[in-house]
Parts: structure tokens; sequence; C-alpha cells
């Protein structure tokens, strides 16, 4: 199983919305007759590869056991189902990391190979390799079961928690290091989100570079009242690669048809939600991204956008990169009320902490 | 020599105001016959510790080779010069880690066993061991080469860079486990410093709890008008343990005799030390303090205090706890000045990251 881990986790920049998924088929006496992982949407899954290995290798997986990250598919999509390969091929032994959560799924592949004389397993959900499973694709579990996106917050400041200078300037709190880092996080996630005041101060693209990626992530912007500009450098990442990158611009505000009209032109899709006091309904919005297949969402936004999602409870996880340096007063990492007793903080956890370059990442989730 | 370092490291909290050193004799085949550290200061160092030992095992050391982390000393300090000890011991081969910076030493300690036909060796100043050697004293190094204690500043903060709330609650921002850290770091300074603020507000002890400590560190408060209260809790830690804690309030105002009376009956030390402005002269103060003996230096102030020392450029260490949660407005690390460029920026590297209970602690320093 730790191979097909090791598998799945190639699979990270790959396979959205699909889960990322590795699969080795094994002999009775242990040895590897063919392996895979999940390619890329509307490609094969990771048990269809890892037969065809083992059928290029010349090997019979007669009676043999497959190892799968997570339980094989029982549905039709783009693809057949991955139990039925399975059976067809006369595998003798399924062994799953992990019960899929899809409601098509949901333990109908395991259900569909033991009817078929497949002998079955899934291991412990509280094994290391299920919660391996899991966090691998911890988007495709989140939109699966609570029908939101995994929401991941990156935050680059100062020691002393500044984002940026009191003056609006920000670059390069952070080492390159950390931003190639930074980088690598934004593959792996089915999106990126952002909000309009962080494009009409530093016109990004906020797509992937540095990194060899088979795709790049779409585009989320936060836009209450359509004021991403035409001539924003964002549009410039819609057409490149093989993949059609989407642009996502969640407005609130009635009429503005020709702005509307001219964002489409631009490539862009603009949906209509509007939420309170004039902005977008935040919770509402991811909703209808978890429809729209993301699994993780990568949020690269300024302090007022971090602040709502914050307040508003939205934010599962938080990316912070913390260069060695003190900036004084700035701007913070979000816009939050003041506090009059320390039990109302936003109460976190730590999860991993790791030196990147010159900086320290911590990564942190809701305790 | 890695026994002797980490004999040195047992007497991290012994030694001051002397350097922490560990001595380990070994014969010709490897064979330990006597090792030790340094005691409290007046007792034995470390070769003599070592040599007792030896003999206490019944093992002769003639021609025996010493491994000691820092040069034998040659001056009749407390006690007797060790390289004198060594060589009277018939001790044929001493092995230092480190010149010590000691100017009575520096070089002679080796100069006189050599004259007295021990072989020397010291370590090339770039060895791994020479550089653990060298942290272990960084504050005798700071002492003896520069004039000055070596200033670790510890802060509590949250995530997101706040000390304390804006009504000044900051009780417990960090967890317990990164608190009883804290007081460890406290240990191994000579003296521990904190500004009349923090005395006002907190009433705070500052001693070391929760620890079995053989010494507690002396407690220097800046006080540019003598306010500290005669009731104060500090005055309860004078007088614990068989050593006396010397309190030093270092003061800037003319006059105020009663008062200055009044807290030198409490059994404290006020120390004019004006500087521009009614404040007292901090560098001044730290050389001062170095005449004092003071290698280390823990600095547990306030914002203000803090960025007074910061932006004197007085700190050379950074001991910060990070705690997982979001605090919003509050009061930040350091009383800094808003910068126009980024490149004004106080730079810093990190020298290690460590998951304390549920915080992180992440030491810097200047880079």
């Amino acid at each position: 199983m730790h191979r097909a881990l090791a598998l799945a986790q190639q699979a990270l920049w790959l396979t959205s919305p699909n889960p990322r998924v590795g699969c080795v088929i094994t002999a009775p006496d242990g040895t590897v007759l063919g392996e895979g992982h999940t390619q890329r949407a509307g490609g094969p899954h990771a048990e269809v590869m890892a037969l065809r290995d083992a059928a290029a290798r010349g090997h019979s997986v007669q009676g043999a056991t497959a190892w799968v990250t997570l339980e094989p598919c029982a549905h039709q999509g783009r693809t057949g189902p991955c139990c039925e390969a399975l059976a067809a091929a006369g595998i003798g032994r399924v062994v799953a990391a992990i019960t899929d959560p899809n409601p098509q799924v949901a333990g109908q592949g395991m259900a569909r190979l033991a009817a078929a004389g497949v002998q079955t397993e899934t291991l412990d959900s509280r094994s290391d390799e299920a919660q391996q499973a899991r966090e691998l694709n911890v988007g495709f579990f989140s939109r699966m079961e609570r029908g939101l996106p995994w929401v991941r917050m990156k935050i680059a400041a100062s020691l002393d928690g500044q984002t940026s200078l009191q003056n609006g300037q920000s670059q390069w709190i952070t080492s390159e290091a950390a931003r190639t880092d930074g980088h690598a996080w934004r593959a792996r996630a089915c999106a990126v989100l952002t909000g309009i005041g962080t494009v009409l101060e530093d016109n990004p693209r906020l797509d992937v570079r540095g990194h060899n990626t088979p795709r790049q992530p779409h585009l989320v912007i936060v836009d209450s009242r359509l004021e991403t500009p035409l001539d924003a450098r964002l549009f410039d990442t819609l057409r490149t690669g093989d993949q059609a990158r989407q642009i996502w611009i969640y407005n609130a505000a009635k009429g503005l048809e020709a702005k509307r009209a001219a964002l489409q032109q631009q490539g862009a899709t603009v949906i209509d939600m509007p939420g309170p006091g004039g902005k977008v309904d935040l919770a509402a919005m991811l909703r209808d991204l978890a429809q729209r297949e993301i699994n993780e969402l990568h949020v690269e936004a300024g302090h007022k956008l971090n602040g709502s999602l914050i307040r508003e409870g939205l934010v599962d996880e938080w990316l912070v990169y913390l260069a060695p340096q003190l900036l004084g007063p700035g701007q913070g990492m979000a816009n939050l009320p003041a506090l009059t007793d320390l039990n109302g903080a936003v109460k976190l956890a730590f999860h991993s902490v790791a030196q990147i370059g010159s900086d320290v990442r911590l990564l942190l989730r809701r305790s």
C-alpha cells in the first residue's frame, strides 16, 4: 500500500477534479506485476493503468491482489467502472485503503467486486495508510462529504505578522524558495481564489510558474462590482497549455451588463452570487465552486477577503510562510475584529512546520 | 569530545557567570578514566572534576589525554589554574575544542601546558565541535569578545503576531508547554530583563518555576523614573534558595532619593544610567551588565522596550513562541517605525524551528 500511496502522490498535480489514486498489483508471493496512478480527468484510472502495466510486462493477473488507495469506482463516468475492469481481468483480491466518499461509489465498488467473487478488504479508517489516502484527497473528500471545497489560505508575512507595508509594498517579503514552494501548492489546487483588491493592486497572473505542471488551476475572483480590468494580466493565462483555464468572477451587483459582456468576451464566466451588504455571498460561492468540481481551493487574497472568509468560518487550512524579518506597522494577515477576551481567538492547530529556504512554512488547520 | 560537550551541556544552568565546560580524560586505548563538568561559580572547574573522578575510580592519568570543551584556564580566580592541575597530574595531552576568549586566558592556558611538556591541540574553529563549544557559551564569548551580554529576546505571540489584546490581556496566549520551555531558557540566562511597564501591568516574578534549577537568574528592570512598587512580587524572589538573586534597577531620573533608598532597602540595587529623552541609556546599561558578569541576558518585556532594544540594534537573538491562533488587532511584538521600503526591515535568520506542545518555537538571530 505504501507504493500505491507513493504512486497516488505522483498524481497530485494531474487528476483534478478526480481523486489522486495509486494502484499496485501483486502476485501471491508479493512480486509486483503492475502499477499505475490515475491520469488526467477523462483518462484511465489507477486500476486500469496498473492492469495495462501488468499486461505490458507480460504478466498474468489471475488471482493477483490489487492494492488501491481508494475504493475502485463503480460508476460509468468518462471511463468505465474500475471494479468491473478488475473483476474481468481475473484479480482475486482487492485491498482498498479507504472507502470512496463519492455517493455514486460509497461502498458499491467493493460490493460489486465481492458479488463478482473477488475477495475484498478495506483498511481500518484510523490506520496510517487510510489517513494518508484521505490526506492525498483532502479536497475530494471535502467536496463529497460536505459539498464544499477544502479551503487553503496562503499567507506570506514577516515574523511580526505583516503582509505588506502601510504603503502596500509587499514584493517580496518571503524568499524565492518560499514563493516557488507556494507555486507547488497552487499546482495541486483545483482553483486559486483572490479578491478584486489584489487584482487591482498587484495585477497578478495567479498561475503556476517555475514548475512543470500538466495543468493550471482555475481562477476565482471575488469581485462584487465587476471591477476586474479587461486588460488584467490574469486574462493572459486563459489559453496556456492544452487545457483551458476557467476564470470565474463572482459578482454581487445588479446591472453592469456592458462590463459583464466584456468580461465574458475576455473569456471569464461571471456568476451572480449576491449576499448582504452588496458583498458576494462567500458561503454560497463555495457551494457553487464545489458544484463546479473544485476540490482544493487555494486562497491568495488580501487582508479584507482573508478576514471575511475567516470570520465566516470558511477556511480549513492556513499555509503561512514567515520571513525572518521585523517590518513594524503594516497590513496584517486578516481583518478581524478586536477581541476583549482571548477565548474569542480563532483557534487553530499546527499541522506541519518546515524550513523552506530562509523562511519557515507553517501549515495549520482549525482545531 | 562529544562526551565532553554533553557534560558541558549538563552544566547549562549551573556555572554562570563562568563558562559551561566539560572534560573527559581518556587512556591511550580510549578508555574513559574520568570526566566532569564545571560546578557553580567558586567551585571546581571541569578539568579538576575529571581528575578527581579518575582518582576516585582508582585510575592513574599519567600520559592520559584530557578532552576539554574550552581551553583550560591559566589564571588564579576563585580556583587555581586548571592548566597547572592537568600538568601536575601527569596528563600527557590536552585537546581543547576552542580557545578561551577570556583575555586572562586566550591561549595562555595551552601555552603553559606546552611549556610544562604537555602535548596540546586546539580544534579548527570551524569544526562542529568548536562551534558547539562556542554555542554552549554564546553569552560568555559575547561578554569576553564584545564587552556585552548576549541579548536574547523572548516573545510569545499569536500566529498573527499579537502579544496581547488591545485591552492588555495576554495570559495565556501560548500553551503551558511553551511557558515551561520559556522557563528553561530563563534558567540558562545570567539575568532576566524587563521594563517598568511589564512590572506595573503584570506584576511578574520573572524567576524560574517548574524546573529544578540550582540557581535563579538575576533580575534587571529598566525603570527610568523608579516607579517599581515596593510591594512588587519580584521582591519575593530575592531570597529563594541559597544563592542571593540580585535585582538591578536602571534609573534615568535625578533625585527620587526617598524612593531610591526604599528600593535599596527592599534589596534592589539602583543604578543611574541616564540617556537622551529621560530614558535609560540601554547600550550603556548592557555594557554595565557585562561588567556585572552577565553572559546571557533574557529579555521579557513589552512592545515599547522591545522596540527600543531592536531599534538600537542591541538584540542578538529572538526566542519566539507562536500560538496557533488568530487574535486580530492587539499589541504587536515590538514598537517599530513604519517603513516606506521593505529594505528597511530588521533582517534576521532562522536558527532553529521546533514544535513545543501545541505551539511553535522559532529561534532567530541577526543575519
